[in-house]
């Protein structure tokens, strides 16, 4: 039994900012009242309590609070992702059984699938009202939102998240970043992921700010961090370097009540985080999926040095273990355990169990050290396998992202005629420097079979919505220039 | 599923200093390897897990240890009172029905039940250790500690309290509160009562620490307080005006960084947060009680002056409404609902179900005003009737205690064949006044059927182990000077 967290949030702190966006501020009181407007505009359109709709939106102010009228309202919200095909989205509409989706106007060309009902923004906001009555109390079961596992590895999964996954996740954060009246969460990340979506559940639960913008801009970034308007921001590994880049042009350094970036979706070069040390931010890597409703495991500000590279320990509800592996340091699949992991999935694998004696397998690999930190070596799907030797992408990149030249990488493996595998890099440089520098400067600091066998100069990498690396994508860049 | 607290504290933050007593501290890690030790040496004393034990010890670190050492052994723990009469311990322990009772060697006098096995703590120290394997996980409807209410009113009932009703209580404080990694939070409570043991939870939930004290002693709190050396207070009335009392003789102020006396109990009277106010020292009413696990209502920090006089608003998890009210402002019964309010009890109230069509009554009297802030009016049971109007000893108890003279108060009825019931107050002064000039000051301040119709002066004020009056012995008093 959880109370419905807007309405108990505009109770307790009506006044209190909750959202900014494009100079516009909502208090909590406005962003209900708005909220339960549309919703009552919902309940207009025939969305009944229960059912499930898809959502197709930007990431700006109204897509909150639609978010928000479809969670007042009661519904499942499927949470599309706006930079997929209409090809993708159709299978996602057609998976998921939605009874409507409700798209902005601007993306209604994404909409291929003419089985479902296409319900505008437009048409929501020149509807009529429908009143109806309010749920005051959540069961914790209740399915919430679900998102399309991002793809970067096989079949998209339609991941339910609980009211209690998402209360869990957010309360779990709290005990380790603690809480402040004045914190103001900084959002670049789309909304229709975890790591957006969750920051908005993490501004109702705490009663604290969002600061959303419609997409990710570097100079507004750094600027935001270096006045301290804001406390936290959350990011991947290219937002992160590319702020950086912003605040090294002026020598700029964050404001002293900035405190942290959340550092997620795959593991942060060590050199950034010496890069972020030099400019006074904080950074903290944290380790979490779709299936994890956010982080499951992050590392606290004062380990961010001693451990550079780790992922942090488990948030306080969770547990990690690593499979098959008798003694710290042993390399194994990371199985999770802990009241924020999904119950399950929806349409094609509603029927798969997500759990393998009581423990999430993340598909991932890492280890623990001696002290309990958490080690993300690699996405296993991503392993390459060179002469039986395992080469984790995640170490090369490490390696050649310090490299000052060098602004992204992306590696992964490569069919070879003698080795079955070998590592190759994709780079995005900031200034001249040649592939034999590259290798060169591999082979001074790996072993010789982790040095890529080629270096392909590219002007951007590939990405999925969520900023991640798509190495799937790389390997198929590999095989046309075969 | 929760994790074990203290086994995963301990692995998340071994370095943090969770306790410390008397000029000694202790890590998280240090906590657990002794409490883990004094675990397996009740596992050596026959003390099996889901077995229920009774505990009566004195507020000190030894007693800490025990109370982790109980709960990693797996063991429900019956807090028994140190002030109760040997004639009530030995009605809890038959009515609890305890395998057995573990006792300070100092207080073993206090047990004179021959049917329950007694445990002293000197013979847990010398025992041997057995091993055992430890619960990594609990599940959240696990009996963890059990309380007798305080007996303010009718007969004691054996309050069960979950790892559930903790946990939630806890995790709701902190978003009321805030958190920062280096909060402190002085405890002079006792550890039996809810308000003792709800900082231990915290402390280990949280990862911060709990500075303890054997008794309350104003001369350290105010010094705390001054110097800023903790962070957090929880007090009742009394507590906090001695340490103000303190406070005043220098003209002294709190430290910026001492951020609240949560002040809990019974309602604090408004000179008293006056006073508070010209200290620079935060006081957050709460209102709670053994049946929600401590807090239930809070007011924040930025009403406190505004609402002064009000328990503030639920805590994020909770609801509170009154009984057949239509109306803000009209005073009723407080009804409660959330996660954080028992199941139920043990022993000869075991079948009494603590709900009314899913709320819990408190048997206290107030009402929620047209923002939704809870005032407290009155226990209900000390409702005074007279003549046909109903009189709340608490607002006569406020008025008294904003006399410069008074120290304490407190104010109940007494019969009389005219009326029914005329109320009357005992005082503790500080310095020369008469009775007749505080009947006039209560005259000048109050309805005329609300003037105390005796005032008798008093050394002191019966309160239990909570430092909460009883107006119960106040009503006893009054018929024995009739």
């Amino acid at each position: 039994m959880i109370p419905n967290w807007l309405i108990q949030r505009a109770h307790l702190t009506p006044d209190k900012k909750a959202l900014s966006f494009n100079g516009e501020t909502w208090t909590f009181e406005q962003l209900k009242d708005q909220a339960m407007t549309l919703a009552r505009k919902l309940k207009a359109n025939e969305l009944n309590e229960g059912e499930r709709v898809a959502l197709l939106g930007f990431s700006n102010a109204e897509m909150v609070l639609i978010i928000h009228a479809c969670m007042l309202a009661g519904l499942e919200i499927v949470m599309l992702n706006s930079r997929l095909t209409p090809k993708e989205l159709d299978w996602q509409l057609d998976d998921s059984d939605a009874v409507a989706v409700i798209v902005a106007d601007e993306l209604q060309h994404l909409i291929s699938n003419s089985s479902t009902r296409q319900l505008p923004f437009s048409t929501i906001r020149q509807s009529d009202e429908q009143s109806f009555q309010i749920q005051e109390i959540w069961d914790s079961n209740r399915t919430i939102t679900i998102m399309y596992t991002s793809g970067t590895t096989g079949f998209p999964k339609g991941v339910r998240q609980t009211v209690g996954n998402h209360v869990s996740s957010a309360l779990a954060s709290v005990l380790n970043l603690g809480l402040s009246d004045d914190d103001v969460w900084l959002c670049f990340m789309p909304l229709f992921h975890i790591s957006g979506y969750s920051i908005l559940a993490r501004s109702v639960l705490y009663g604290v700010e969002v600061k959303l913008y419609d997409k990710f801009d570097a100079v507004a970034a750094a600027e935001e961090i270096r006045t301290g308007s804001v406390t936290y921001m959350s990011a991947v590994s290219l937002m992160l370097e590319k702020t950086l880049h912003e605040l090294e042009k002026d020598a700029a350094v964050a404001h002293p009540s900035f405190k942290a970036i959340l550092a997620g979706g795959g593991p942060v070069p060590v050199g950034y985080l010496e890069r972020a040390n030099e400019r006074k931010m904080p950074v903290l890597q944290t380790y979490g999926m779709t299936e994890t409703s956010s982080q499951t495991a992050t590392l606290s500000a004062e380990d961010a040095i001693r451990k550079m590279g780790s992922a942090g320990k488990p948030l306080f509800f969770n547990q990690i273990k690593i499979k098959n592996s008798q003694k710290s340091g042993e390399i194994g699949e990371v199985l999770l355990r802990g009241p924020h992991i999904t119950p399950g999935y929806i349409g094609r694998f509603q029927k798969t169990n997500p759990f393998e004696e009581g423990w999430f397998p993340t598909g991932d690999l890492g280890y623990l050290d001696a002290e309990g930190y958490l080690f993300i070596v690699d996405r296993r799907s991503d392993l390459i396998i060179s002469g039986g030797e395992n080469i984790y992408p995640a170490e090369i990149e490490n390696v050649l992202a310090g490299h000052p030249s060098v602004r992204e990488v992306g590696v992964c493996g490569k069919e070879d005629a003698k080795w079955g595998t070998v590592p190759v890099a994709f780079v995005v440089i900031s200034d001249d420097v040649t592939a034999a520098q590259l290798t060169d400067y591999c082979a001074e600091r790996l072993a010789r079979y982790k040095v890529p066998k080629k270096i392909y100069f590219v002007e951007s990498l590939p990405r999925n919505g969520a900023n991640k690396l798509v190495r799937r994508q790389l390997r198929e860049w590999t095989e046309a220039q075969q």
